[in-house]
Formats: C-alpha cells, sequence, structure tokens
C-alpha cells in the first residue's frame, strides 16, 4: 500500500478539484443577477416613463450587479492563472482552496445587502461596505495563502521554480483590492460621507503602476 | 522562467475557460424557469377550468422562456462552435469570453422583464423590449468580436487557417439576431403597436437565406 | 480547409456537449429543493407538536421532490447509458439533446405545479397531473428519438453496431414511464378519483417485466 | 456484442459520474446562502446601530450557513478521497452514489428549517435539530455503504487491494458524525434544554483520537 493512485488517476483528482472550483464560481456569477427585482408597475400609469421611473431603484442594484460580476470574473481569472501551475495537491491545498470558495459564494449575499443599502440617505451606513470589504479581504487573503502555499518548493504542489521577484511583484499585485477597499472604507468613516467609496476610483491606476515586467511575463507567457 | 505551463496542462487550462463557460451556460438556461410562478387557486373553485384560468397569466411567460430557452442553446451552440477552433488563450480571449458571459448570465433577468410586460396594455411598452434587444445585442456583438479575435492569424489563438468568404458569411449570418431585432424595436416604436415584434418572424427566413456554402460546410464538418 | 477538427480537439467537443447536459442535469436537480418551504410557525405555540403540524402540508411536496429527483436520476442515467454509444455529433445531435434537456429543466417547475395542488379537494384537479405527464412524455419521446438517431449507422454518430432485438428492447422500455403515466392520468379522468393515480404503482413491475437479456447485457457490460 | 465501450470512452464515463457528482456539490454548497435573507430596515432610524440591530437576527443564519458549507466541503473531500479509488462503475454504484446526492441536495433546505428555528424559545425544539441529523447519518451512512462497495474486490470496481485495518479505521471515522449527533440530539431531548448541542463540540476531539496511521497514509499519499 505504497502509492494509493496510478498517475492517471492522481491527474484527474487534480482536475476534480479544480472543475469543482469553477463550477462554484460559475454558479455564484450567475446567482448574482437573482437578488434584482423586475420593476413593479402595479398602481402607476402604463408608460414608458413610469416604467423608467420604477426602474430607477433597480439601477444601483445593477451597478453592484456588474461591479460583483466583474470581481469573481478576475477572481476567476487569478484563481485559473495560480493553478495553471498546480501539479499536485494536498489537504492543505484543498483547505486553503476551500476558504477561497467561501469568498466567493458569499459574494452574491454581500452585493445584495450592499447593493439595498447604497442609494441615498442608506448610503451614510458603513456596515453595508464592511461586509463587502471583509469579503474582499477574505478573496484576496486566502488567494495569497495559496500563492505562498503552491509558491513554496517543500510543499511539492507545483514543479514550477518561482523567482523571488516574480512571485513579490504577483502577491504584491494581490493585495491591492483588500487595501484600497479598506482606504475607502477608513475615508468614508472618517469624513462620515458617501463619497469616501469614491477611493476606489484609484483601483485601475493602482493595477496600472504595479503592472511591472514579472506580471506582464506572466500575462504574455498564459497562452 | 521560459515557458509557464507543460503542454499538458496548457490543454487542461484551455479546457477550463471553456468548462466554466459551459457552467454559466448551463446555470442561466436553468434559471429561466425560476421566474414562473406556480399558479394561484387561492379563493378560486377547485376546477380545472379555474385552474387555466389561473394559469392563463403565466403563459407569456412560458413562451418567453422557450423563447429565450432556444436563444441560450443557440448561444452555446455558436460558443461550441467557435472554440472548436481555438487552440491557445489569451487574458483578451477571457476578457471577450467574459463580455459574452455577461449577456448569457443577465437573460433570466431581461427574459422575466419582459415577460412581465409583454401583455394586454403592457405590450405598449418599449422599454422591457428595448432591454431584450440590448442583451441580443451584447450577446451577438461580442460573439462577433470573439470570433474576429480568434479568427486573426496574429493573435496565433486558432492554428486554423480561415478563409475570407467563410469569415464573412459567418460573421453576417451572427448580426441576423441584432439587426432583426432593432428592426423589430424600431417597427413598434414607428407603429405604436405591439405589432411591430411580428418582424421577429421574419428570423427563420433570414436564417434560411444566409445559410450559403460555406455555412453548411461548418455545419457539415462539424463531427 | 477540409477537416475543421484535428482528432484530439474532436473528442473534447463531444465532451463539452456531454457535460454541458451534465450541468443542466445537476442544476435541475438540485433546484427542486427551492420550491420547498420551511414550515410557518408564526402565531402558533413553539412546541414540537405544532411544529409538526405546521410541517404536514410541506409532506407531499417532499415525497414530489423526491419522485422527481428519482426522475431526474433516472433520466440522467439513460443519458448516461446511451451516450456512451457516442463518439461523433452532429447538429442534429445537438438539438435533440437541447430538446431532452428541456424536458429536464422545466421538471422544477411541473414538480411544483403537481406539488401545490396534489392534496385534498385539489387532487381532484387533473390538469396539474397532465402537466407532469407531458413532461415525462417530452423526456421520453426526446430520448427515443435520441435512441433512434444515435443508433442509425446513416448518421455516423456511433460505431458501435446495435441488434435489432437489444434496440427494440431499450426503447420499448423507454416508453413505459409516458405509457404508465398516461394510463394514471386516464384513469383519473373516467373515474374523477384521484386513485387512478394509484395506477402508478404499477411502474415497477412493468420495469421487472421487460428486463429481458439484452438489457441485462447492457446493464452488466456498463463498467 | 460482446464490449459496449472502448477503453477510453470507458475512462470518460467513469468521470462524467463524478463531474456530475461535483456539479450537485457545487451548486449545492452556494445555494446555501440563497436563504439568507439581507436585513431589512424600513420603518427604522437608519444608523450602522439599528442595521446591525437588524442584522442580528441574521447571525445564527450565517452560523448554520457556515456550518453547513464546512459540511458540504468535507462530505465533497471524502467523495474525492474515495473516487480516486474507483476504476469502474456500475448501475449499483451509481445507485449508492444518488442516495449520497440527495442527501447534499436536501442540506440547504434542512439548514434553512434548523436555523430558522435555533434561537431563543425555537431552540427548544427537537424536530428541526432531528431533520438536520438525519440529513447527516442520510449522507455518512450512504457513503459507508459506498466505502464497503467499492472496497469489495468482488465488485471489480476498484484495483486497489484494501487492508483491512485501513478499512476499519476510515470507516469508524466515517460514523462520527452521524454518531456525535444522535448523542447531542439525545441530549438535548433528555435534559429538555438545548444546550443538548453543545455536544458537538466534541467533534473535533473524535477526529483526532480517530486520527490513526492508516488515515494518516491515506491523507498523506492523497497528492
Amino acid at each position: 500500500m505504497k502509492e494509493l493512485y496510478h498517475p492517471a488517476k492522481k491527474e484527474f483528482q487534480l482536475e476534480r478539484v479544480i472543475l469543482f472550483s469553477d463550477a462554484v464560481f460559475a454558479i455564484a456569477i450567475t446567482l448574482l443577477i437573482i437578488d434584482i427585482k423586475v420593476p413593479d408597475l402595479s398602481g402607476t400609469a402604463i408608460t414608458d416613463a413610469s416604467f423608467w421611473e420604477a426602474f430607477e431603484p433597480v439601477i444601483p442594484k445593477i451597478l453592484s450587479f456588474l461591479f460583483s460580476f466583474a470581481m469573481i470574473a478576475m477572481y476567476w481569472s487569478k484563481h485559473h492563472q495560480l493553478f495553471g501551475f498546480v501539479t499536485r495537491y494536498s489537504p492543505r491545498l484543498l483547505f486553503l482552496n476551500f476558504a477561497f470558495l467561501l469568498g466567493i459564494v458569499i459574494m452574491p449575499y454581500t452585493t445584495a445587502v450592499y447593493s439595498e443599502y447604497s442609494e441615498g440617505m442608506y448610503a451614510l451606513l458603513l456596515l453595508p461596505f464592511l461586509f463587502y470589504t471583509l469579503n474582499i479581504v477574505l478573496c484576496s487573503v486566502s488567494l495569497y495563502f495559496l500563492w505562498r502555499y503552491i509558491s513554496n518548493p517543500k510543499n511539492q504542489i507545483s514543479d514550477f521554480e518561482f523567482e523571488r521577484p516574480f512571485l513579490k511583484a504577483v502577491m504584491r499585485r494581490n493585495m491591492i483590492l483588500p487595501f484600497v477597499f479598506t482606504l475607502s472604507l477608513l475615508a468614508s468613516w472618517m469624513f462620515h460621507s458617501p463619497y469616501g467609496r469614491f477611493v476606489l476610483f484609484t483601483l485601475p491606476l493602482f493595477f496600472r503602476l504595479t503592472r511591472t515586467r514579472p506580471v506582464k511575463t506572466l500575462q504574455k507567457n498564459q497562452p
């Protein structure tokens, strides 16, 4: 009883971990839309103007949906990129992967909470934004630990020899999202203003600045 | 650090993109049914006649469900056909694919909005029909860009040499849906009448007319 | 431009059809549970007795859930068995497969309609039972056409040479479900009684009687 | 008509069983979140304090969600581990697998029932806890029978020769969950107190105690 699996089976066992994760991603990204209600026209005139009026309160929900769609799409891409290096798995890898998937699974909920209370007077509330930020932190931090675990040659998860500057660049980039979200939350809290959320608009800038050579290499070599 | 993946892994990485897309398709096509309510018999006589009466307002929703089921099935087939040519992927391909999947994911919602307001006086509303048309435009236009990107030999996505007339035929055919939907919307708007939607019945005609030799070759060679 | 796919790709294209179908099956079988409501205890004493009382109206829904779970599981097994013979695909195969999947996708809805109106006075209604029967007919008839299409050597879908008695036995067996359901519906209609549904209890008998040698061979050779 | 499948197809047929199961797992684990409602702030002051107040009744639901997420993640890992040994399948294996999947599919429902009635006076109810316990029993007992069926060389499901002490250790470990849940239920019933549920906190202890050498070997050899 030395080897439990012959090589072909081992490969499929790993693929199963990945395809299961993909199914979770796919369901979470599709469930985001379930929260968005059809505008209610009962009791109003049947005109396109009144339809639009009934649709207006739905718009912030649609914007939140689009944002979370982009978030899950991005986390999927990162997961896809990272697991391209994985050639073996371990109970610990499964555990870290499930922690990451937990963050993906709860995103439809934190998105629903945030988008319900993101407009008018409700935009002054900090807790819904805190929930969403914690969700982003959970995803990014568990992704960080996945990178650390997979890139460590001692764990024998990957056959790839990661260079220090490459790893550093990728992991730093990984922390942009939780960092900027936390900053934005702090700004909202300090200035008692929903405009603190505008800090999120610096995200593209941060992503551009950290697009150093190792990151470009990673993206180019992907195919 | 020259090559990030050995060939076997590369193939699986591409398969993952495709199987993830499939899961999104599968969930969207199944979620379409969630919007359809069980007819409510409370407060009526318990007869098959009154059941039918309670069921009647559900019928337009079922027709919309069937139409959107056919739409997603058709888009899946086109995606399936197109990715049969793909042998490599790139960040840009992932991006275009996500834009396309966004169109698939929101279809249960635009279907729900349209089917809620497609009968009686509501049929005069243009906005619900506009939403559905925009959804079709999003799907077809992103599919168009996917074709363009994949067929361009510079991008090294496909090993297949596409002939000009073939590409032209496929892409023209691809634009039938958004074209006829827009036409139908315009007719509804110009004549202030829900009968503008009848323009959609010309769809089979358009598909028949554009079924030129290259398209037939594609369909025949598929297996 | 003679062959559009090289062999490895062709195999994956077929696998994609099957795995997409599997995802639809998996979602439909899991969505069945969504319709079942948590018993409502508001306004009653907080005792296990009153919990049970609130739970009792849920029981017919749970029985319907279990029945439809078994139905989808069985259709999945048949689909799994049938596609074990498939080595190529065609647009027509995709079409027949989508017709079959349509039957699977609507099952959560017909189950919800039927289980809502299956008890007490509602059990006299024929329409909810007719809907469920039509669903079974759709699934079984499209499965029948899939068998016919796949087993026909002209279509070049399968490399397997099917023997006449084998095909006949499998297809006859395939028709048991719609046959017994229709019988049960007719009995309910003729005797104006919900007891017509008891005809369904003859199903195991029919399955036993048609378990002829070819069917046993199929089941034994499966692994 | 001796062999129904050529080897390559046989392997894919088995993979299909497993990937279908994975999709069911993925949907069940993601549907858990659907039951959790967005806190309702209508009629209260718009402050973070009142948001928290509205959120408080949601907390037990979130704890239940986390617990069931961990349960499904654990059952997935066990299924993943077990099917790593499987090289052939049979109608009986499919049946046992569906029994197991039934337990996974109903978990979002039993979780919803339990979490709805787990607080305050409702915590005295035994039936919701009984439902959840029965769910755990269904999952673990069908997993037990899967192990027994797969490890039996007569069934020719696995090529692996299982050693007696190994099998015994794994199966004993498998029974911890239903055992401790039943114990906890009995304690709740005998002492008419919700504190009986605290017996569940002994779970980590039991898992630690049964982590004998064969189990460690299994976990280490996994990659």
